[in-house]
């Protein structure tokens, strides 16, 4: 019996169903495994038909349709228009989540690769809400966790993830440092099945901080960060400098670099798979992906969305599932 | 008559010797452009005479050989090991740069490439020095200039250069931004001939800031001299998110990215052309390139340094002389 892959809609109004539709067309991704989508039935073209539509996670069956639909119904056609910014929306990408979630848990579930939604929308709809991510975080009841991010040449983690630069350096303590690293040395060899994970730190300052010359961070956190982490047997390297140890892990020296924050992490990442990394939460006790980019409201409707970050984003969850 | 191209040795017991020697052997290079190395013999392998050894400028003679060695003769060889910091390295480094910069001035030479230098070294000589670009800035009498790195794929200019984070977040103003734009803009249309530049600016903060929920600097700084910019003239824009915009013009969609610190620009630029990049000094009144590597005190003498940069750099000083 193939395991079933649950993703959520995200934002109807965005380009969530679009990728998520023509991702499922690979048959290469059904040959593996079953997928529950989680969403809304409005949220579809009226003419598609290449599931089985559910109302009841009791009723899941993948005899006839390597994909069920769990249609939630918690929004009328009426009530949003592609495109646009959308309270509703917002609502009821949070509520495919937490139908995820809960099936996750209850191991209905082996994982959730999430469609993206739109942060604003979400907080017009009435929640304090900064992204899926601490979300799921916080219906797992999971206090460490960090971001992930994969593509074929380059794995990058993050320290410090949506703030302002002023407030990543902030930010940044030996804790929060030795949690990236022990996230990710665990979800390396757990999930990816790498044995001893070589990790490399980048330094926060140009030059991994010359020796002091060009600020301080290096000496106060992540030395000290690092050196704890060997002694708890990671295999964890650098500082490095930041604008070397990125090309060196594309050369096959590291198998992930840990950045001190989001561009530094997410620069080199899309420069070398724009549309195509993935997005894997590190720390959840489910296995979550989803794919590096948001609802672009802007093509919407237009037939032109690139599922191939999403296709990766369920690859990776199902070589992940298989691993484990 | 072919033009003159100064290359001083840089920091002799580095790798700078090595690299500009191997360089010239490529005779793509020598067919444009007649090469005046200016250093100390005693650098140089006992057998070498690719080239007519002079000691006063007035010798100059590129009839026989198209690469002249201006011997400044002011260490000795018992003065300093290879691969050492060596004060006297740092002191004589600064010489043949300043001969390079007087020979510049009268016309002598068009253009000076220069090898890396040591900047322990030149303070331990003495001088309270950070870097050769603040020294060539100083003998041109310069206060405007930046540092842009070219390669192939990617051109990138930066608002602020060799400071930590922190201080680099400090440090823009609208003015530093506004000035970068503008000689990056000059640089462009009278050394590059590109007509009208296409100038992308990356924002400092995540995402552009997401409309100031990730910070301000964009609205305070970036915007405002972006408004500059263009007022003047300038086909400048932006702020664009760091982890998109580097992407974005590798495919041609502009001809310049403005880096607001040092990792921002050098992260994609060393990942796309590791050990090609080279470094051009946009403002002095002279034109000025080098190789985007340091002495490489480890590999000194083995006869493995790369002189890909240092040809690079050469081949880009030919090419900016020849379009003035």
């Amino acid at each position: 019996m193939k395991q079933v892959i649950a993703i959520t809609l995200g934002d109807i109004s965005g380009i969530g169903p679009e990728v998520v539709l023509k991702a499922l067309k690979n048959n290469s991704l059904i040959k593996r495994n079953n997928f529950l989508i989680i969403g809304s039935k409005v949220a579809l073209p009226q003419d598609y038909q290449d599931c089985l539509f559910i109302q009841d996670q009791e009723d899941l069956d993948f005899k006839k349709y390597p994909i069920n639909f769990l249609d939630l119904d918690n929004i009328k056609r009426e009530d949003f228009k592609l495109g646009e910014i959308n309270k509703n929306c917002g609502r009821v990408a949070l509520e495919f989540i937490k139908k995820a979630v809960e099936l996750t848990l209850s191991k209905k579930v082996v994982a959730i690769v999430t469609a993206p939604l739109n942060k604003e929308a979400v907080n017009l709809a009435g929640f304090n809400f900064s992204g899926q991510t601490g979300f799921l975080a916080a219906l797992t009841e999971t206090s460490s966790y960090t971001m992930m991010l994969v593509s074929k040449r380059l794995k990058v983690a993050l320290v410090t993830i949506h703030s302002s630069l002023r407030k990543a350096i902030e930010d940044i303590s030996i804790e929060k440092i030795l949690v990236t690293i022990k996230l990710v040395n665990e979800s390396l060899s757990r999930c990816f099945k790498i044995k001893r994970p070589r990790i490399a730190v980048a330094s926060l300052n140009p030059h991994a901080g010359e020796g002091g010359f060009l600020g301080d961070e290096e000496k106060s956190f992540i030395i000290p960060a690092i050196n704890k982490a060997w002694q708890e047997g990671i295999e964890v390297w650098g500082p490095f400098s930041p604008d070397t140890i990125f090309y060196k892990t594309t050369k096959g020296e590291f198998d992930v670099v840990v950045a001190m924050y989001h561009d530094q992490g997410l620069i080199p990442l899309k420069l070398l798979a724009f549309e195509e990394a993935v997005n894997v939460t590190v720390g959840l006790p489910i296995i979550r992906t989803s794919p590096d980019h948001g609802t672009a409201f802007d093509i919407v409707g237009k037939g032109i969305a690139n599922p191939k970050s999403m296709i990766e984003a369920i690859k990776l969850a199902s070589f992940m599932v298989n691993k484990i």
